[in-house]
C-alpha cells in the first residue's frame, strides 16, 4: 500500500543512519524546528522532554534510536560484535526507563532485541556493520508497520464519512494525529486520505485542556497539511453541535475494554454524550493494539491522576488560588453504548462484542 | 433582612464619601488588593480594565461612582447646584460609554439621574452638599437592593439543596458569585447561606475557558470565605458526574427567554446535557431582571462572538497556530427542558411557563 505523504516528518534517520532527525513538538505551534539527535542522552532527553510524544510514535522512535546508536558505534570503528551487543542492551535499558508506562515504547524496544537475537542466530559470522544494518532494517519495518496501521484505519474510517456534505465537517479532541505516530495518525487518518482525494473538509478541534494538545498539535498538523481547522475551547462543543451541522466526531483511544468501553483523553465522554443528544456519529479510531481483553469493562481501567500544576498554571501563569484544590484526571471512560463504531486497522465494528 | 457578611467587599464608598474602594479583580487570584478611586477617569478605567466586572456589580459601582464624584465636587467647594448637575450628567455619559452593552450599568446610571430629578423637584432650595448626600443615599439604596436580591435568591435556592448529604456537593460554572454583585452573588448565594448555617459543603468549579472566571474568581471567593472548593477543567465535568455523587449543578444566567431557555456562559449547555444523563438537578439562579419577555425563545437571543485572542493566547502564550481559525462564542443556550428549576429573587419555578 502506498503511504500518504505529509509536509512534515515526526522522525527519520539521518542520511548516514547514525542519528535521528525529529520534529521538536515542544516548539509547536509557534516554531517548526527539526532537531538532530546523535547520542543516547539526547535521544532519552527527547522522550523525557516530550520533544517526541504519542504512543505509536514513541515505539517508532525507540526502534530508530537503537538502530542509530548501533550504526554510530560501528561507524566509529567498533569491530567487536559482543561489545556492540552489550551497548545495545544498555541502550534498551536507558530508553525504556525514560517513560516506564509507555507500553508501545517498551514493546518496540523488546521487539528490536528479539529481532536481533533471531538475526544473530541466523548470521553467526556477521560483523558490526552488518549487525547495525540489520537493526536499521528492523526499525524501518516497525516504522512501515505503523504507517500501514494508520493508512488502514483511515481507509476503513473514510467509508463512514458522508460524501454528500460539502465540506465534510468533523469535530475532534486532543491529538490522535500524525504527530502521535510515524504515519498519518489514527483519529485524523481519514482526514488526510480525504484531503489527498480532493474532498473539502472542515475540522473543529477542541483545545483540550489542560495540556492543549488539540490547539497546539492537532490544529498545527492539519493547518500545515492545508486542511481548514478551527479551534474551540472544550466547553464550546455543545454550542457547536447546536448551531452547526457536524458529520462526525472522531476521537482516538488509550485503551478499549473487552466490552467496548473506551478510555481516552479527559473530555471525550462529554463529547460522546453531546453527540448522542444531537444524533451525530461518534467514532473511535485506534490500532488493534489498544484493545485490552484483560480489562472486562471501562470501570476496570485505571485512570491516571496527573499533577495539579497542569491545571493551576498550565500556561505559565497561576490561574487557581493556592487555597483551592485541583482535580486532574488524564482520561475518562466512554461507555460502549455511546460509540457509533470502533475503527481499527482490521476494520469497522458497529456493535460490541 | 440581615445580610450575610463575607470577608471581602467588591465595592464601598470611602469614609468621606468622596471616593470608592474596590477589590481589584484583575489581581485575583494571586493578590487580594484594594484600590481607591478618587476621580472619574480612574473609575471609568476600573470598568474598562475589568477591575470591577459582573452585571449586578457594575450597576452598584456606577451608582456609587456618581455619588462619590458629586460628593467630591461639593467638598472641594462647588456651591453652584446647576454646575454640579452639569458635571453629574457628564459623569453619566462617561461611565455609560465604558461598556455600552452592560445593561445593568446603564440602567443604574439612568436610575440615579431619575432619582436626582425627582429629589431636586421636591427640594428646590437644596445646596450642593445636600444634593451630594441625596445621591449617596440613592446609591446605597441600589446597593442594598442588590444585596437583598442575592439573599432572596439564596434563601429560595437553599430549600432545594438536600440536607441529608454530607457534605452537600455542587458543581458550578463561570462566576455568578459575590464578586459579580454587591452582595453574596446569585448562583453561589445558597452556598454562602448554607456555610453560615454550618452546613458542610464541597464545591467543584469548572475553570471556564477562555477567561477562566471559575478558576480565578469562583475558586478565590469560595476559598476566601472558608468553603472547600476544587477546580477542574471544563472537559472533566463528565468524569466528575460519572465518579462522584453531585447533589446539584448551580449556574447563573445572562438572559432567560420567555419560554425559559437560558443563555449563560459558554459551556453551560454541555453541563445541562450531562446533568440530564446523570439525573443531577440543574438549577439556574438569576435576578428577575434577567427575564426577557421580548425574547420568545433561546434561538432569539443574540450570541456575542468575542475576540480570537482570548482562545489563541488567553494566558499570555500562543497556543493556537496562526494558520488555524478560532471560534469564540461567549454564551450558549440551554433549552428549558434541561432546567430542573429557575430560582429568582421572587421564588422557585419548577416548570415554564
Amino acid at each position: 500500500m502506498a503511504t500518504t505523504s505529509l509536509p512534515f516528518e515526526t522522525v527519520r534517520p539521518t542520511p548516514d543512519g547514525r542519528g535521528l532527525v525529529i520534529l521538536d513538538q515542544t516548539r509547536l505551534p509557534e516554531d517548526e524546528v527539526e532537531y538532530t539527535l546523535s547520542d543516547r542522552e539526547s535521544m532519552a532527553e527527547a522522550i523525557r522532554l516530550l520533544r517526541v510524544r504519542g504512543a505509536p510514535l514513541l515505539g517508532v522512535f525507540g526502534a530508530h534510536a537503537l538502530a542509530a546508536l548501533a550504526s554510530d558505534r560501528a561507524a566509529r570503528g567498533e569491530r567487536d560484535v559482543a561489545r556492540l551487543r552489550g551497548a545495545f542492551d544498555d541502550d534498551v535499558a536507558v530508553l525504556a526507563a525514560t517513560r516506564p508506562t509507555a507500553v508501545n515504547l517498551g514493546r518496540a524496544l523488546q521487539r528490536m532485541r528479539t529481532s536481533l537475537d533471531g538475526w544473530s542466530d541466523d548470521h553467526p559470522g556477521a560483523d558490526t556493520d552488518a549487525t547495525a544494518a540489520a537493526l536499521r532494517g528492523f526499525a524501518r519495518e516497525i516504522h512501515d508497520e505503523d504507517q500501514r496501521m494508520c493508512e488502514a484505519i483511515g481507509t476503513h474510517a473514510l467509508e463512514l464519512l458522508p460524501t454528500s456534505s460539502d465540506p465534510t465537517t468533523v469535530l475532534t479532541h486532543c491529538n490522535a494525529g500524525a504527530l502521535a505516530t510515524g504515519g498519518i495518525g489514527t483519529a485524523l487518518s481519514p482526514l488526510y486520505l480525504a484531503h489527498a482525494r480532493g474532498r473539502a473538509l472542515r475540522v473543529f478541534a477542541d483545545e483540550t485542556r489542560p495540556l492543549l494538545q488539540g490547539a497546539r498539535l492537532t490544529a498545527w498538523e492539519l493547518a500545515r497539511a492545508g486542511i481548514a481547522v478551527t479551534v474551540l475551547t472544550d466547553g464550546m462543543a455543545g454550542a457547536l453541535l447546536s448551531s452547526t451541522r457536524v458529520d462526525a466526531i472522531l476521537v482516538g483511544a488509550d485503551r478499549i475494554a473487552a466490552n467496548g468501553d473506551v478510555a481516552n483523553k479527559i473530555g471525550t465522554y462529554g463529547l460522546a454524550v453531546l453527540a448522542h443528544r444531537h444524533g451525530v456519529p461518534f467514532y473511535v479510531l485506534a490500532p488493534t493494539t489498544t484493545l485490552d481483553p484483560d480489562c472486562p469493562t471501562g470501570a476496570d481501567i485505571p485512570i491516571e491522576q496527573r499533577r495539579e500544576v497542569e491545571v493551576r498554571s498550565g500556561m505559565g501563569r497561576t490561574t487557581v488560588p493556592a487555597e483551592a484544590g485541583v482535580w486532574n484526571p488524564a482520561f475518562d471512560v466512554t461507555p460502549a453504548e455511546l460509540v457509533t463504531a470502533w475503527i481499527t486497522d482490521e476494520g469497522v465494528r458497529h456493535s460490541w462484542p
